[in-house]
Parts: C-alpha cells; structure tokens; sequence
C-alpha cells in the first residue's frame, strides 16, 4: 500500500489573463504562491509520509511544489524533474489570448482542440518567440514537441511514469508529484484506466491535492481531494 | 574547464541570535531570504551556465539554493541532498546561547571548540531535544554523528564530494552546493589543500558566491568572491 498525491500548481498570471500557456514558464501569482503553501497544509494534516518529489520543468510547479514542502517541514525530501511532466504543448495557440483565438480560429474549432482526446492544434511556429528548441532546459530532450493533444501528453509522460516514478512506488515510497492540469490528466487517466471520451469530465483543481491510496498492484483503491470544501467528481475506482 | 560555486546560506533566526545551531533545522530570517535571492541574481552575473544544485538535508541551505535559482531563472536545475554536506554538529552546544556557553565552560575552551581543527565538543545526550536520530531525514544514516571537530566534519562531506560531486565535475558540468559555514570551510581545505592550522582563517560569507574555476584536474586556479563589495581573503592557490 502506497501513497501518491497529485498537486496541480496555483493559479500562474496567464490562468489570471486567460490565455494558453502551455510550455511558457509562466511564475505563480501571490494567489498561486498562497494556494502552493495551503496544498503543503493539506499534505500535512493527511498523515501521510511522504518521501520524494517530482516536478515537471517549469518554475510554476517546481515552486509549487517547494512552497507546499516547505510548509510542511519537507523541504529536505530529494526532488526529481523531468519535462516529461511538463505542461500539454499547445503548439500554435501558445500565448494566445483565449478570446483572440476563438475570434480567429472559431469557437468550435477551439472547443475540439480544448476538449477532444486526440486533437492537437497547429504545430508551434519555429519563428515563434516561444521556441522552447532554444532553452537550455530542454537540450538533452531528443524530438521535443511542437503541439499536443491530451493523447500526445499521455504517450510523452508514461515513459517517465513507468521508469522513474513506478519503481519508487513499488519500492513503498509515498510520493508527491507537482505539475500541471493535463499532465496531471493523463496519469488520472492511465491509473484510473478512464475512457477517452471521460477524460474530458476529470478536472484537476489548483493547490488542492487529490491523495490516491495504491495496491500492491499500483491500483487505486481509494482516492480524495485533500481540501474537502473543494472536492471535485473523481473517476470511478478501476475494477 | 569546470566552475563550482559555494553558497553560503543567508542569515538564520539562531545566526540572529547567536546560539549554536548546528544541525538544528532553522529557518531563514527575512534577510537570509533576501541574501539568498541577491546570491540568484550574483549567479547569473557570472556569466556562468550552471547545470546542477547540491543542497544539505538542511531547510535554510535548501531554501537559500531554492530562492537563488528562482531568482536567477534556474529553478527547473537538477537537485541532489545529502546530510553530508549538513552543518558540523555541534554536540552537546547545540542550541546554546554562545555567551551561556562561555559562561558554563570557560572562554579559553569555547574557543578551543570553535577553532581548533580537531577538538570536538561533548557529544550531544541522547536525551537532548535535538537527538536528530528521531528525525525522519536521517532514517538511512549509518552512525549519525553526536559531535563533529571541522576535521570529522571534512571526513564525512568528503565521501559525498569524492562520490557524488567530482564526477559531475569531471564530466563538465558547473555546480552549486549550498550549504553551510563549516560543510563549505571543508570543501575550500580539501581542494585548496589548506593546512589544518591555517582553515581557521578561512571564513564563508553568507550569500555571497565563491565562484571556483577548476582545471581538468579538478585543481582551482581562479577563485572570487562574485559581490566584490564582500571580498574576504582567499586561500593561496595549491601548487
């Protein structure tokens, strides 16, 4: 039996401004950094020890996750990052203000790209000034993406799931992983075995974290929202 | 061509009071955290490319290593801890007021303890608050120590350095360790190969960077203080 809590970064300026963030590394707002040290609260008063953390790459929830620790006396824990818990890529609508990109691309199209399974937008322009192949933090990462769907996301961050995090998991640890909205998604999705076309209901709040109890086998066998008065629909427990 | 620099974590509420903390886990004062984040902004002066952090299991060199590189747009760095590069223990003054000390033990032994290179002081009793064998952090420690000289300090940071942190080197990559007055006093012994009746001079500022440039040997043969303002007095450059 095994712990593992799932905590989707507090609120960044671009969620503030509501345009598509993707992979810019956007900082937390003074909201966000207060919802990052509330989540380290919740993960305290569940009991749980935990032992590790991971990250993604981008500074909204790497300082999520060490403000979370911090408050709960677990700055010490060891840290792993990996891009592969980055944000999904929004390719070309990366930056966009979400109300500029239905005025140009139509409200529908922006739906299916927002809402479908396996939809990725137009790829990221190389002249883009988001052109993430030039940051430094990604030179080892061979074939970076330019766009993703929800399905691209899950295909990237599995790789990561099953090589780093699973041995952890099977080796006892309880662990925390601070990350994104839909990188968080697709492992709801892959441990909760959740049909393409739920995946669309399961929404991951910020600075709230969801505390999933694993068998021996890594099934979940009992889950919850750490902030009660914030508790959202979770998907049905995997058979 | 490899650079490594030495932080010094910023002002601790015990720094603040003059106690000896040791391996108590004290937090930063609101000036050590501003020290830590004026150490980011010195690190990215440097012009240095920095690829990897080294932290102590302790909470105010974590936060220092964590406020600096999110101030210098590196928090996605890569992070290793261990309790070797913690603190000397102090033993049995852990937690003392350092003119109580003088008061209890004499002026002339309290200096001997403070500056001597291999006279620890008593070992801490088992029954102290600050028996550190309670603390989860340390769960996997082998023979935690219960008193350190600077030279038992040395002894034990150096598996760590020989193990962990040279082959980083080696294979190129510019570090950071933040950690501590003596844990950092070690390092500068070992690599300048000061001699044990001359470490005594040898002080670290707190957040304020010792940029060291290392030849393919890992031999220094540049060394600066990065706020010129601060300068302190370096140990000649090994032969």
């Amino acid at each position: 039996m095994t712990f593992l809590a799932l905590l989707r970064h507090g609120q960044s300026q671009w969620n503030l401004e509501n345009r598509f963030t993707g992979w810019v590394d956007v900082d937390l707002t003074a909201k966000g950094e207060a919802e990052a040290r509330q989540a380290g609260a919740f993960l305290t008063q569940s009991g749980v020890a935990f032992d590790k953390l991971f990250t993604s790459l981008q500074t909204r929830a790497i300082r999520t996750g060490n403000l979370a620790l911090e408050n709960a006396g677990l700055a010490w824990l060891p840290v792993e990052r990996s891009w592969r818990l980055n944000e999904r890529h929004y390719g070309a609508l990366t930056g966009l203000d979400k109300a500029e990109t239905a005025a140009k691309h139509g409200e529908d199209q922006v739906k299916v790209w927002r809402r479908s399974y396996d939809t990725p937008p137009p790829p990221l322009d190389a002249s883009s000034e988001h052109d993430f192949s030039k940051d430094r933090r990604y030179a080892g990462v061979k074939d970076l993406p330019r766009t993703e769907s929800l399905k691209l996301t899950l295909e990237r961050v599995l790789p990561y799931w099953n090589d780093a995090i699973v041995p952890d998991l099977r080796a006892g640890k309880n662990l925390i992983i601070a990350a994104h909205g839909n990188s968080l998604r697709a492992i709801v999705k892959h441990l909760f075995a959740v049909p393409d076309d739920q995946i669309v209901h399961v929404e991951m709040p910020t600075g709230n974290p969801l505390l999933i109890e694993l068998d021996a086998g890594l099934k979940p066998i009992a889950a919850r929202y750490l902030d009660d008065a914030r508790a959202q629909k979770l998907p049905p427990m995997p058979r």
